[in-house]
């Protein structure tokens, strides 16, 4: 095949060179039954060109063709959408439309468990064989090593153990070499070893990824970058929830001594996480350190202060068009403050709890005694998954869920994101902190029961509207240290007040 | 005041010595609204003659006083029962009948939280200052340092905080020089370091706790031993519980080629442990170590058995009668088997995930998901707390959670300890690797929909007599990826049959 010099730029190997074949050939290593464990991560270094030919492949030659398909984290529509009809089993997050319906529907299983376990489960064989690696790479090293993009997820993992391997060279973005710091998970038999990572910016593995170049039945090109993220702006309700969290921090500030530094920020994504990072920047904290899962628009401000910022870790990078090219402008300066880390790594319960990470999530709904839904709509029907947001909540310092206190249906009713119980829980109550809506906070870091913990997250958090209603339920709930109405009865009234309650709600409130 | 010899010989420095003074005089330090933090694990080690003198001087002189109460777990009736009506606040667990009425009746505040987080918390700062620490000591070393006698737990943390400190000796038991390793965990805005322990027998810290002598206001000698723990020998529910697990075990075993290695072993307490322990002791498995809470009777002969057994690591010894005498007999031979360690280090996510540590423990109940209920009776009220089980569930390799699966209730009900849903959540689906009962397992390890995973544990796990009721929640619950029924109408005939159901339950079942 005719390789063009731009791509031949990027393929140091010759060995490696030779194997360049066009994506519709690529695409025929994958067959029905296989495990596919992909890189892509936030919509972020996936394989934009081979899914979506892969998936054409399929609709042409094997319309009844299913597979498994791992990932680091969620994929551009463009990428799943088009697969979607042919994963049979998917893991460990998504934010497909096309996928979620399948999901719901029963015709694709999903697992949903947190990434840092996803990312060690997959290297101790949990899921069996990978039979094809598909990974978007910057640059394919003179020994065949790779260099990765924009993400690193399970790309590691996923090139350590599959059975063949393709490639997918992206030529239209820059050369990432520099940002990267990959090491793999220790699997028994074998001695597990403590992480020598003390600080954010300690780098303990190679800027690049190490393959059996044997393995590799493919290279091909994607000139496709990164589909871009939306910047989601925030509004007065975000602002409020984020003056809150800052003012919460301060507090702590003067309470644990923490002087200047505040602990390194993890920061969840969405509108109130952008603007917990705008005010953030307007706080009196210096020398700001996020240890993240994604590093986004938001966090490129930082990037130009010195001052403001130190370091920043992530597995991803996501951005808008806007914050793209932002990025590609001070590109080189990005690399001397940002690295990204396998997904086991920068989910790693020992790093969070050793550099004693603060924290910060947006749930679906909480409750009363600080459970969280992160996952499942009325229980049953599953959003986009938890992804790190357990391993985060659970190993952090400082622990912070926050949401606004109500969310407007399409359908016209107003609920209450503070309710009496949640259908679903993902973090229970031993793993919160700090409940924050834009009403205020309420804190679970003290000897107190739940029930009492449960008044202050209703008069402080929950809207002045539901009040009475929580409180009514915590009313007729009985005795206990933490209460839960059992009387089905006495429940189904509760609901239909409450239901009554979501379409009555001031349009004004 | 006069001093026996035998005290004498286990107070080496003088200046603590002198401190020496009866227990009358010793209680005096602690006062109303006091934060008294203290010695102890599963009736190990606790300050036996201290705190019931304590109950005794309140009674006597400040029938209102209210103290703050912070263990490491649980303590005996013997030491928490006369307590208990002075206790305001207490965590992070308890075991106490007399305490567990006052925190249902709401006259007790009772903070539930992970035994690992609960001691950085303390460090941190999260629990305000510490008044009095009151900890049980073996021997006081030359400079004033101190061995502990049968457990860690808190105690390390409890001196290194408190303003002022009581040290009981016990002078009844054996000096337990030699068992401990002693580490505190760091605090913010110091660096946190990485554990140096990779294998089961490491020792990574001093086998004393160094202390601030100036801090000793009183040392009290004590001639209480341990009160025993009753040994709860299995019944065949349990030996049946067991034997699955082993099969379990052996099927890793091929399936994941851990050789001859088994991964060590956290194991919980009550019979089906010690079936559990038992049974694996007579399975192919040698060279076993257990990375766990609390060294108990089962273990004792693998102590004996250098082929069967290679180290054990623990915060605590917890035995019955004849356990203790036997673990007297052997108590050298166990100091080169057995290490004890603070409970932040024992439950130490960094820890139990790089050993790959199999954590095992038994629930209140689990949903058909695989959501388990470990601490409140109807969601409401609290038995113990849930302990090391969510510190050992989330992070280990394998996490089994093991039941029976139906249990008879003192109003003669039988109910399923396999629900549709659980009223309390304390480990979430995302944690648990295995259900089992004695039924049979089933596994959450695979990329798998939770309502298929629902079906395999009801028919595998679920008593057959209730798999139709479980079987009809499933279908009525409707669509979604992991339904959940929320008609309440529909759930309320539900429970109306299950609660028919409990009371139909076959006598001979």
């Amino acid at each position: 095949m005719t390789v063009t010099s731009t791509l031949k730029d990027r393929i140091e190997n010759t060995e490696l060179l030779a194997k360049v074949v066009p994506v519709e050939e690529a695409v025929k290593h994958v067959v029905h039954g296989n495990t596919v464990a992909i890189s892509g991560f936030t919509k972020s270094g996936e394989p934009k060109t081979f899914l979506p030919a892969l998936a054409w492949h399929f609709s042409q030659t094997a319309p009844d063709a299913r597979i498994t398909l791992l990932s680091g984290a969620s994929l551009s529509e463009d990428v799943e959408g088009p697969m979607a009809p042919f994963i049979a089993k998917r893991g460990p997050y998504m934010s497909s439309p096309a996928s979620r319906r399948r999901i719901h529907a029963g015709e694709m299983d999903f697992t949903d468990v947190h990434l840092s376990a996803f990312a060690r489960n997959l290297m101790y064989g949990f899921y069996g064989d990978i039979d094809v690696a598909v990974v978007e790479v910057s640059r394919i090293r003179k020994n065949g090593s790779v260099v990765l993009t924009s993400s690193v997820g399970i790309s590691a993992e996923a090139l350590a153990r599959a059975k063949k391997i393709v490639l997918e060279v992206n030529t239209s973005g820059p050369d990432y070499t520099g940002f990267h710091d990959i090491v793999l998970p220790a699997v028994h038999p074998h001695v597990g070893w403590p992480l020598p990572l003390v600080n954010v910016r300690d780098r303990i593995g190679n800027p690049y990824v190490e393959l059996d170049l044997s393995k590799v039945v493919a290279v091909v090109e994607s000139r496709t970058p990164d589909h871009p993220v939306p910047f989601k702006a925030a509004d007065d309700t975000a602002k409020r929830i984020a003056e809150h969290v800052i003012d919460f921090l301060m507090r702590c500030r003067e309470q644990y001594q923490w002087g200047k530094r505040l602990p390194p920020i993890q920061s969840g994504v969405g509108n109130v996480a952008n603007a917990i990072i705008s005010q953030l920047y307007d706080s009196p904290f210096q020398k700001i350190r996020f240890w993240t899962e994604v590093f986004q628009d938001g966090m490129l401000r930082y990037v130009e202060d010195d001052a403001k910022f130190e370091y920043a870790s992530a597995t991803a990078v996501s951005f808008s068009s806007e914050g793209r090219q932002r990025f590609l402008d001070m590109f080189e300066r990005s690399k001397d403050r940002l690295v990204l880390r396998p997904m086991w790594l920068s989910n790693s319960p020992e790093i969070i709890s050793r550099l004693f990470v603060i924290a910060m999530n947006t749930p679906i709904e909480v409750d009363i005694y600080g459970h969280v839904n992160s996952t499942h709509i009325d229980g049953s029907r599953i959003v986009n998954g938890l992804g790190g947001s357990g391993d985060f909540f659970r190993n952090a310092y400082l622990s912070i869920v926050h949401t606004p206190s109500t969310r407007k249906l399409r359908d016209g009713r107003t609920v209450s994101c503070v309710m009496p119980y949640v259908r679903h829980i993902d973090h229970t109550e031993h793993d919160i902190k700090c409940v924050v809506t834009e009403q205020g906070y309420a804190l679970n870091m003290d000897i107190r029961s739940p029930k009492r913990r449960a008044q202050d997250i209703i008069d402080r958090c929950a809207h002045p509207y539901f009040r009475p209603l929580l409180h009514a339920y915590l009313d007729m709930a009985g005795p206990g240290d933490e209460p839960r109405a059992t009387d089905m009865k006495v429940l189904q009234g509760w609901w239909a007040d409450y239901d009554a309650a979501t379409r009555a709600f001031p349009q004004n409130g």
